[in-house]
């Protein structure tokens, strides 16, 4: 029995080619793609419309939209130490929950349909994902250095028991040691330690200042890649975000690890991050997913933005207009972002037994003429706010630009309150 | 009488500032700011609004829609020599005037209000500005080198005399010599004497790439910078497109010249043509206005996101966080690019006795929130698509995202035929 029947649109297929097929759904999974006859629960004309694989948002910190336009336009530590840092301390179980249902609306919004999440009161998270009907990745974030180091370590153990394959299978969970520079050595043993025991993959920032890779060059004589190589980091799959400040060595490394990369070009430009070699990763194999990293530092969870940062950014730094053309740039949103957070088997791709994540984009406005090739409108000439229906495991949750899991009135109600008060605490 | 009462709005004032208040429109101009009681012909609820001067897009080609994704990721002179040029030899003036449509609906649908055009059947690009209530600085672009370098010249004077303060002043007219690689000193010289009989101002490309610089130095023994000061270009107000590749003894004289620079992100970007060096023209005090460039080249003609480039852009280039903040960004979207354009006494500034030329952007969406900075959030986190209401010149030419006085669906069409038209004769 066919659940959603998407009627005559101009389909994005894993080769990069745009043709109009129909397709059908049957609960959570593409079932057929071409033309399709049969009769189905709801039918949704896609004339004029084009259908492509749910965008991959591989690095985020969800709830952190609560700080977006909080402070922008500073150096990274006066950001951090005078406004950010303040701000989340006085951040509740219950501003989690709603900051993340923020992000999670947004990204519905924009045509994403899984993101992988790092922060903390991470049950809180799993609640906003599991209602909304998101497909989700969620760690809880660890520093080694803070006094919760240890109870960090409890947490993420009980937090990937209660929600790894949870919701139906929508949720999975990462261990999320947050970065070398918080997390020393025989903190991240611990974390391998545990990431054995459970099976579980690791999430982790990586080399995103100069700065950051001086240090540690200066503390242990290595790099970041070279120190998480040595200390087991690398066997237990992990996404490493950023790997901006990456050597031929460290790609190497990355390489033979099978470490997968979540680069995040708006976060990186806005903070002066520098440019990460994203050509000489791709060429070396590696697999690169996009994210948007959190509101604060971007300061939207836009994915097509991302993807038309990542074809133009790379471009203009090596003086070479074929760097990153539309469809390495397009692959980098949907299916090698599903790779990276694991689910490269089961979503990223409009492909018969894939998940039925799916984003429509309505094309009946004057930036998508005329229509010499969709791909290149995609990821040259698109909005986000064209996006017009989503499907998540086989269930609509953007239906004509409507929201159907979440009150959005309510939502930006108690955003607009929460965001505020947050600051003015603080 | 009021005409166009705009109640309870956040109207971003000249200096950053976002301050709730009401405006009052007369004709064609801003009459009243703060609190209005007065009856009005028109009141607009602006509750959740955010009212800003329209954007002024100080360089583009707007028929060169009709090219959008047709050729993209690729060579410079492979694109223009193998896609473009053949493709623009089949161009018609009627493909001119739909071309020219299709990019004023797309600009007013993104919050545009003026915008500066370089392109050729300029009577015709004119009659559709005229049409479409839209604010437009028009040139016959000229190639000295081409067959039809002095029927240019007598165009550029005949559009001139007969647009120039058209459509009710809404029309303007620039002298457009296209670039020195295309105009020979001889041929500047007669655009000069030209220039001074009709007291017309001058918009050119300058030092867009590095092999054109390079070329200049070689020819002429100078930059082409210097090589205009030379030849007496600068005499006679100029818009200076790109200047990518200037020297500090470049902008020493363009400070000196009072050069006024359109500066394209986007599209110096997604050509790899290099990253300007926006923040010393600002610093040495030059005026910098934000452009699109053509379709075929960027691929939208969407404003906010070169405003957001802009700031974001140089931050990475110049691994300065601060460098261009959010006020810098939008100043350079509005009332700097006015003052480029030689209408900084008239629009591009919410304020008393300007033209009301002005865009609203709904905010009741989850990128919106919080709101802890309204000047933030438009320049980080907003999209083009906000645009619910566009005025220009006290006339209504968005009315709740619907244009008013283009016919949409008849353009849509139009421009779909004639896109793959022209394609297919090539």
């Amino acid at each position: 029995m066919i659940t959603i029947l998407l009627k005559d649109g101009d389909v994005l297929y894993p080769d990069g080619q745009v043709r109009q097929s129909d397709i059908a759904i049957s609960d959570s999974l593409i079932t057929q793609i071409g033309t399709v006859t049969e009769q189905a629960d709801r039918i949704i004309n896609c004339q004029n419309k084009l259908i492509i694989p749910g965008f991959v948002n591989t690095h985020t910190h969800a709830a952190m939209t609560l700080f977006r336009s909080y402070a922008d336009d500073m150096m990274l530590m006066d950001w951090l130490q005078t406004k950010i840092w303040p701000a989340e301390e006085n951040l509740t179980a219950d501003d989690v929950y709603w900051g993340t249902q923020l992000a999670i609306a947004e990204m519905i919004k924009s045509g994403t349909t899984c993101f992988a999440d790092m922060y903390f009161f991470m049950p809180d998270a799993a609640k906003a994902a599991a209602e909304s009907g998101i497909r989700a990745v969620l760690a809880r974030g660890m520093a080694g250095i803070a006094p919760t180091a240890n109870q960090a370590l409890a947490e993420s153990e009980n937090f990937y028991k209660e929600w790894q394959h949870g919701a139906d299978g929508r949720i999975t969970v990462m261990l999320g040691p947050h970065a070398p520079y918080t997390c020393p050595p025989e903190y991240l043993k611990k974390v391998t330690v545990l990431a054995a025991k459970l099976g579980a993959q690791i999430h982790i920032h990586l080399s995103e200042t100069a700065s950051e890779v001086a240090d540690c060059q200066k503390q242990y004589g290595k790099s970041p890649i070279a120190l998480m190589q040595e200390l087991g980091v690398f066997d237990y799959g992990v996404l490493a975000a950023h790997c901006v400040h990456v050597s031929p060595e460290d790609i190497a490394i990355m390489k033979d690890k099978k470490v997968r990369v979540a680069h995040n070009p708006g976060s990186n430009m806005k903070l002066a991050s520098g440019v990460a070699p994203v050509p000489d990763m791709l060429q070396a194999g590696i697999c690169v997913g996009l994210g948007t990293d959190g509101a604060a530092s971007n300061n939207n969870l836009d994915m097509l933005e991302e993807l038309r940062l990542a074809a133009m950014l790379h471009k203009v730094h090596r003086l070479d207009p074929l760097a990153i053309p539309a469809k390495a740039a397009v692959d980098m949103a949907t299916s090698q972002g599903a790779e990276a957070l694991g689910l490269g088997n089961i979503t990223g791709k409009i492909q018969r037994a894939y998940k039925a994540d799916i984003t429509i984009f309505e094309m009946q406005e004057p930036h998508w003429y005329p229509r010499h090739d969709q791909l290149s409108l995609l990821t040259y000439a698109a909005s986000a706010r064209d996006v017009h229906t989503v499907i998540v495991d086989g269930k609509i949750l953007l239906d004509n630009h409507q929201l159907t899991t979440i009150d959005q009135e309510r939502l930006l109600s108690e955003v607009g309150r929460r965001g505020m008060s947050l600051i003015n605490k603080s």
